[in-house]
């Protein structure tokens, strides 16, 4: 994998990623002419014990703009920039121009409730140049490049002292908020260790002690056992509807090994995970013949510093609908209580993703 | 307050609810004929340490279905039975025909993770015979025998042995998924203390001893003391938007002092509740002079026999627009790592509720 880093006119990282040695005369644009100084903050929610981040500028950020505006096309016409310059670069990485969470952020107002700085980063993660593909449908190979990028990104954002949690995740159809349908994915590196990833690796360290084997490792060697639930079984990776599945169709993609992150895989492993994700993001696709909008979301060890022999790198896809043409809704019982509703259970489900027949090396 | 209880012919309890006594010649009619026979089961999830519940049954029903198939309306042609009964009632409560929870769960199946039947109960809160009305728009008295309600609905599957926690709670517009127009809301009892309400209970119980007060009480004192962030003042009960808010119009209603439940307010008390809620309800059909969606989630003291003297009632409401015409999705940092990030600040959005002027007593 090769790499390029370059600084916007409003001094925004950009980084471009390809299989072949990239050229060094690109010069990255920016729609946006302005000294890029976002200053989101984060305010302590005393009842649920967590982080708020406050980002007012967001507000007005970029919503479905018609295609000629795609600010993730490559620039054609110097007059009107987008994010990114033309050239042979195949997976683009660069500072969202309206983060969540960002390096320089500073001086919170002082209130009631704790406050700090919301320091991190929020990147987009452009997949391709080919605004009308889509990450299931991308060559394998590209696929890969993706994984490449994201334990690049594991290790690069990781080590800042100001990370304590790489968070690679895709929002994936209007149905799930999208507000660009050019191909991308995003990393939201946090100061601190999100809640849910908090919960899971409480459940995972628990789950250690006791055993002193991996918590997801257990799971995933009992479904591929037995067999049931199973969507993806690789060499390295399976990837399989969990038993406890919350979504009608979530699957989870994990290595067999606990191996921590992206970073820590083997070329083949991350080769298996590119293949485990092609297919079910395939099988997706197929089930009803139409695009299948989904969350993805990549949890891997925390960077904050401290050891976490429990920790798992796994990937959950919270796909948008129950049925077909059915969106399941958060809310009151999840959203208020917390308490998950399913309306199917995963061993009926997961036979109408088996089923779909996909080609993976097509 | 008056109530009558009859039972359905498919088996399913129903409650009928008025200021006036109630004649005593109603007939319980049912849209479905079978025998009332729900077996919900839960699985534990154990990457999230929670429970799930599963529900088959629930993917076919009622969605959406024209006015004349409205199944809270009361029945007019006995050849067509809806849910309820003519007759001068005003509020009423059955049975959900597709629980998530119910009390006959039994033997739920054998898995590799641990299981339990799904007991509880999941009941259904027609709010008024008027399938045009809303509960904002409801006169204030009317509003005061549902927060009546609430109480008995408290007391009563409080004292059930299966039951840990009664949740009463309102979605309101299809952008939340509503799939009956009717006004109405819900309550799900649990048969153990949610995760959300649990963790606000560890936060409540830290501040409880370290402090010696109620955490919902201080927040409640320090927004009426600042008076920033102020929706209504009354005697008994404040609303506000918290400090904290995750939702840009989020508000949350409480007594002043630490009532652990509706069961548990005065007479005074219940009265200035819905005083409150109507304002903030007709504030939120105000702001934009339009149909306002949201989650309406209403925490209580658990019933699980424990002594939670830290539980201080309060009312949560999540609008589901972050502004005009742009719905707030909750998607990669939300649902897949739990941080939430608001585009906008509590104390500008505040004022734009403040400004709405409303006549509670029309």
């Amino acid at each position: 994998m090769h790499r390029r880093v370059l600084t916007k006119p409003d001094g925004r990282r950009l980084i471009l990623y390809a299989r072949q040695p990239l050229p060094d005369d690109f010069v990255a644009p920016s729609p946006s002419a302005d000294r890029h100084q976002p200053n989101p903050h984060l305010r302590w929610h005393p009842l649920r014990g967590e982080w708020v981040a406050y980002a007012g500028h967001r507000q007005h950020r970029t919503f479905l703009p018609p295609a000629e505006f795609n600010p993730l096309a490559a620039t054609t016409d110097p007059a009107h920039p987008t994010e990114l310059p033309a050239g042979p670069w195949e997976v683009a990485v660069f500072e969202n121009l309206f983060p969540a969470f960002a390096a320089g952020a500073h001086d919170p107002p002082a209130l009631d409730v704790p406050t700090a700085p919301a320091t991190g980063a929020c990147e987009v993660v452009v997949f391709t140049q080919d605004a009308s593909a889509s990450l299931g449908r991308l060559p394998l190979r590209h696929v890969e490049l993706i994984v490449d990028v994201w334990a690049d990104r594991y290790v690069e954002l990781g080590s800042r002292d100001d990370v304590a949690y790489v968070y690679p995740f895709e929002n994936r159809g209007v149905e799930v908020g999208v507000t660009l349908h050019h191909p991308h994915g995003q990393i939201y590196a946090y100061p601190f260790v999100p809640p849910v990833p908090a919960r899971e690796l409480e459940q995972q360290r628990a789950h250690w002690d006791r055993a002193g084997r991996s918590l997801v490792g257990d799971l995933c060697a009992r479904e591929l056992a037995e067999r049931v639930r199973i969507v993806y079984d690789g060499p390295h990776v399976a990837a399989f509807m969990p038993i406890c599945a919350r979504y009608a169709y979530e699957v989870w993609i994990a290595p067999r090994r606990a191996a921590p992150s992206f970073a820590a895989l083997s070329a083949d492993e991350r080769r298996d995970v590119a293949r485990a994700l092609k297919t079910v993001l395939l099988k997706y696709d197929g089930l009803w013949g139409t695009p299948f909008p989904y969350i993805l979301a990549c949890h891997q060890a925390p960077t904050d510093g401290a050891l976490h022999p429990e920790a798992h790198l796994h990937v959950e896809l919270y796909p948008a609908y129950r049925m077909r043409g059915r969106l399941k809704y958060l809310a009151g019982s999840e959203i208020g209580a917390g308490v998950f509703t399913a309306d199917s259970v995963p061993e009926e489900t997961v036979t109408q993703l088996q089923a779909v027949e996909v080609d993976v090396d097509a």
